[in-house]
């Protein structure tokens, strides 16, 4: 595509928004991806400005990307997945925005992100990263399982990983436990010599911190340490479980895919069961996000015609 | 006691520190306790003037409800035991404060728990209540076994039973775990009708609020529920280990008090090996407070003279 591209012809964005960051995805009407940029955090549970800050940057830098300058915002059909408006309060906050674009279009990220994977087909994903959820998507009807939000819920993500094998090295050094492996680790990961000062390290931090510790432990789990290896299993038998939940939310079953940055350490630790199920994801969240904006697009120009 | 009592015999107020309230007795020279009152929080980690505040406040009403008009706070030997200083930064804060006393004498309220449980004589503690923690003393040497805080630490505390449930909870809703008893005693206790609205209830709250629901995990397991059981067995084995572990630092053993909210409700279900040692607390932590003062006292005076 080329600077020539008549402004007759709409463009699309796709945005996927989280706690850490929002990407967004130019494409042409028949979805080729002509540019992208990332900029900030974008959930609006973590501050509604910032995000709404964070998603007309990424949208103007992927423009500018792209060369087409005879194109503004104003042009843009918009669509966007972002983290936290599954509650209903957030949801009609960004809502209520006065965008800067032709049309915007909002959902959750888990939405775009399952649209992304199974091309708008009914499927299923399961996320884990710092955080872990799943979601299923049958014809309209949407099932979320597991997320509830850290510490207490989002069993077998990077940061409930990192909180368990925490709290194994603290009873450790206390002796009321043993994980040696894992308290050398940590000791040497963070630096400190104790376990006060690994309190100091971690006390109050948020999920991401306590995320940052997976891929330690996974190491330790991969060499044998049977406490890193407990920790692990725990957390794969929980996925192992959200998979064979979703995936019977149809018949024959749903295929599931696993996202996020702990996706591929997890597969040798699966079930054969579990893994039978699994797709690879065939695109991105952005691409869920553009597919969204178009269905919405023309059910929306549909009405107004 | 009247108010006919001399000025020239010194008063002693002995107090006791922490996140929710601050309890000063006030005891003449023979350790007879006169008065006492309770104010607010007095943990300088979540607020340095808060604490200091709480203190003259307290020990003002407790001077206030002895009657001794005579006496003013500038005549008073205070000692205070106080959550979070056993952070030396904030030990260092405390200690710099312009008091309005004659003398004040700073410690840990783990200190003067295990003073006040066994009248100065060698002998350990377990706390537990919001949170937990071990403490013995040998002679001039303490030794701290857990107590590193919530949500990592704090094993077999009110807070962790909380939260142990409320996962074991979240699991059940997404039918990837049975815990029929403790959904119920929860939507109750909220009076709320699902997860999504348990979580609205728990997500962000301090430790307070999960310690909250400690009692009524106990009331599960003492109606059978396995899965309350489950979670009061993982507190109480903790316990054992720290009653065990912290007896082991003398020879003979160590007697061990065990302390706070949740003392009587753990007592059943504690291992008889730790049972054998426990002996009741001889008194309150106020009155720990009262003999680390009039010990410091002395040797203050001692080195004036």
């Amino acid at each position: 595509m080329d600077s020539s591209q008549c402004k007759n012809t709409p463009l699309y964005v796709g945005i996927d928004g989280g706690g850490t960051k929002c990407c967004a995805s130019l494409y042409d009407v028949n979805g080729t991806l002509l540019a992208s940029a990332i900029t900030g955090p974008a959930n609006p549970l973590h501050g509604l400005e910032r995000t709404l800050e964070s998603i007309v940057s990424a949208t103007s830098q992927a423009l500018a990307n792209s060369g087409l300058s005879q194109y503004q915002l104003s042009d843009l059909v918009v669509g966007a997945g972002l983290a936290g408006v599954n509650l209903p309060s957030l949801y009609a906050e960004v809502e209520a925005w006065e965008h800067p674009f032709a049309h915007f279009y909002l959902t959750t990220d888990l939405h775009i992100a399952c649209l992304g994977a199974h091309q708008q087909k009914d499927g299923a994903i399961v996320i884990c990263g710092t955080g872990s959820c799943g979601y299923a998507l049958v014809g309209q009807q949407s099932h979320r399982l597991g997320g509830h939000g850290f510490p207490y819920g989002d069993k077998g993500s990077g940061a409930w990983i990192g909180m368990e094998a925490f709290k194994r090295v603290l009873l450790h050094f206390d002796g009321v436990g043993s994980a040696p492996k894992l308290a050398e680790a940590l000791l040497l990961h963070f630096d400190v010599s104790n376990d006060l000062a690994l309190v100091e390290c971690l006390a109050k931090q948020p999920s991401s911190e306590y995320a940052k510790l997976a891929n330690l432990v996974f190491d330790c789990a991969e060499a044998k340490d049977p406490v890193a290896i407990e920790i692990i299993t725990e957390g794969a038998v929980y996925l192992n479980q959200l998979i064979e939940q979703l995936s019977a939310h149809s018949e024959p079953q749903l295929p599931v895919s696993i996202l996020g940055g702990l996706a591929r350490r997890y597969q040798a630790w699966l079930s054969a069961s579990a893994k039978q199920r699994l797709v690879p994801a065939r695109g991105e969240p952005q691409l869920g996000a553009l597919l969204y904006a178009q269905s919405q697009h023309q059910m929306f120009q549909g009405m107004a015609s």
